[in-house]
């Protein structure tokens, strides 16, 4: 009988849910006390600890928490109410709590960068992003012709030549939000470009990404889609950041109309949700860029001070599991069941190195250009190298629409763990000790 | 290529859930201001009106939120991975976000609970329990055989009867727990007689339900696996209550070991989890139960001041989701689909009348025969009435085992509804005006 029930279904994933939740805070505390690195690396190798590829694939844990649990036909089958929950539904639900982290995460962000001065950056931040694309998108797609894994003969064979390079041109706004945070330095005048770049990065990447996948399923691509693609994702976070500003406090005035417990901070939280689905679902943007902006456009507002108390709680709940739920789909092992063991990891060693090299010479070079220094070249580089869930998402559409291989794919994880591991480790060296929260913002190295 | 990605079903199920969250808040709020009734039945009809038998089930939503949207493929294939998420995840996941609502709930009420007054009213509770489950699992099995759904030449032709008996057994805590948290009488004696009495009821009633369900599918059962049965649900609750109240302070201190943000909270809230889901999955009990008991147990702690702000602002956010979810389910429309209009209509009123004077006589006369008066008996036989999820599952139960058919399973819902709608109107009622929060305990009706 239990095995039937949602109930039991439901128990069985709070289970996993709390293995998650004390295996991400138990990893980020010891990355943090001990280790002296950002918790969020300790919460990613808690994932990858407990993953299904590793503890989480063995016996013991099927006890504790049967993650791969076959689960029966239960509840109602009606088409409207609960039908069949097959097997799927838990790793989703875990996964979809992970993305309620990230949206929250880029909320919170969002909520607390001062929004006078990510518009005054805007222009670095463009130049940032564009150098951050187009020195990965080229010797990433060099490099994978030059291994072998495409040509340029024709248009078809070169495709995962520049899928791979797509990838690369990925930048996980997320872990350097969080790096940036744990050391204060989220509304620094780096933290800031690096934030407006991550989200211009996130809107071009996603066109290019939408540009390969659309000349793989048609052989081409008309101008005239690619151009409304292009309207369409940078006229949604430009409008809803400039009609949000002027807005919000209006926004802010409607959700106090509600006296109830807690309604303000649903409402809030409800305004990032909405943002973040409607940047995915209407704009093949990415839902992180939506609760960003939101969360931009609300920054100045009594919502905001009423509410961010409570945001943060939730954020310290969700946003770990989210990095664990990353951990844990990585698969390390993959790569020694290639074919071809030689060939891919040297293959997978220049995509990490190039995937390096490129994304902080490309985003740290233009803002040298600029006269910003060296030392804010570096941050800002470095603020733009991990991958962290936008390349994991596009290396997966590439696998899953057959772009590239499984071959390919491991590579990706790999220069995505390499980068996401690295990055906060050298982000957390350039910003220098940390700062005590919101006392000034002049970058300083001083002890 | 969105739509079939974990991103895009991630963004869908945020729409829903935004949309729920709202919802929820806008029919608390009428409720509460202009109607002067709980917030629950206005978040409980903002899921009736929002599910998909009603608003939820025409085009409009389709786009807004499309609820039944087919969703394809995606995602890796291997096992370990995230697999095919086909359509039934996105109603779980859903689902599971209420679920979370009411282990919160049922943990916030432990936790506020007074225990040494739980435990020093335990045995006016359990009479309470005795009371409000033979008499309507009597008169419950008596009325459907009454009208021709059940006869009793053999057991196999009974059960039928015992299964609606068995409904009518159901006490649902969490919207009692809500209504005395509405107006600040959770700790007063009725409310602890309520809650511990809804434990017992909860232990008993499912106890009784495995018995039926154990019948159906055996045609006989044994004393043994009945006695095994008992001795679990009875052994757990009581053995995690009283260890968890001895290890309460130790495993308060052994938290306190975390010193990054949100560690505290996160590990409360896993307590309460972990205790949750093992009595759903190893002793065959409710989810709340668990949760409501390993809140019992830290209540006098200081894990408990330290994290039951953040727990009462998550709650504020989860469990309407919970009551809103519980409405979805409902689908009004199905009893006129019946060949039998008439009869159904009939042995609808009939269930939920006799669930009503059973229940609350049943577990009202216990109290006033040991010496508490009219007026509590009257509050503690209101406070036992609501039927709410719990009843829902076990016809559900039913319906997907084959024991009852549709007809049954739709007047197991309506009485469902009637109960969870007026109890709490009556409840409110039965305790006055709302008292100041934490103000003595002493019922008045003064104004």
């Amino acid at each position: 009988m239990h095995g039937e029930s949602l109930l039991y279904l439901s128990a069985e994933l709070i289970i996993m849910l709390s293995v998650i939740l004390v295996a991400a805070k138990v990893g980020g505390e010891i990355a943090e006390r001990y280790l002296k690195i950002p918790a969020l690396i300790g919460e990613l190798c808690a994932g990858i600890l407990i993953g299904p590829h590793a503890l989480g694939g063995i016996r013991f844990f099927d006890l504790a928490g049967p993650m791969f649990h076959e689960v029966g036909k239960l509840a109602t089958d009606a088409s409207g109410h609960l039908p069949e929950v097959p097997e799927p539904a838990i790793p989703f639900a875990l996964y979809f709590v992970g993305q309620l982290g990230a949206v929250l995460l880029l909320f919170e962000a969002g909520l607390e960068t001062d929004r006078k001065r990510f518009l005054r950056f805007i222009r670095p931040a463009t130049a940032v992003a564009l150098g951050g694309i187009i020195f990965p998108f080229g010797l990433g797609a060099l490099v994978t012709w030059w291994f072998g894994y495409a040509n340029f003969n024709s248009i078809q064979e070169a495709i995962p030549a520049l899928f791979v390079g797509a990838i690369l041109t990925a930048t996980s706004v997320g872990i350097t939000a969080r790096v940036l945070t744990d050391i204060s330095r989220l509304d620094s005048i780096e933290g800031v470009i690096i934030l407006a770049a991550a989200v211009v990065d996130d809107v071009l990447g996603i066109v290019l990404v939408a540009i390969v996948v659309g000349i793989e399923a048609e052989g081409s691509v008309s101008g005239g889609s690619v151009a409304l693609l292009i309207v369409k994702a940078i006229g949604f976070w430009l409008g809803l950041t400039l009609i949000g500003s002027i807005l919000a406090n209006r926004i802010s005035r409607m959700t106090m109309w509600f006296k109830s417990d807690g309604s303000t901070l649903v409402l809030a939280i409800t305004l990032g949700f909405i943002a973040a689905s409607v940047a995915e679902i209407y704009f093949g943007l990415a839902m992180i860029i939506g609760a960003f902006s939101m969360g931009l456009a609300l920054s100045a507002t009594l919502l905001k001070e009423y509410t961010i108390f409570a945001i943060r709680n939730g954020g310290s709940i969700l946003v770990p599991v989210f990095f664990c739920v990353i951990g844990m789909q990585v698969d390390l092992t993959a790569i020694w069941e290639s074919d071809n063991l030689g060939r891919l990891a040297l293959f997978a060693f220049a995509v990490t190195v190039i995937a390096i090299v490129t994304k902080v010479a490309g985003a740290g070079l233009p803002v040298m250009a600029v006269g910003y220094g060296k030392q804010r070249s570096w941050r800002i580089g470095l603020g733009m190298l991990p991958r962290g869930e936008v390349a994991l998402i596009v290396a997966e559409i590439g696998r899953a629409s057959g772009i590239i291989g499984r071959d390919i794919f491991t590579v990706a994880i790999v220069m995505t763990v390499v980068t996401t591991i690295i990055a906060p480790i050298f982000l957390v060296k350039a910003f220098g000790p940390r700062q005590p929260r919101r006392q000034g913002h002049a970058p300083t190295n001083a002890h």
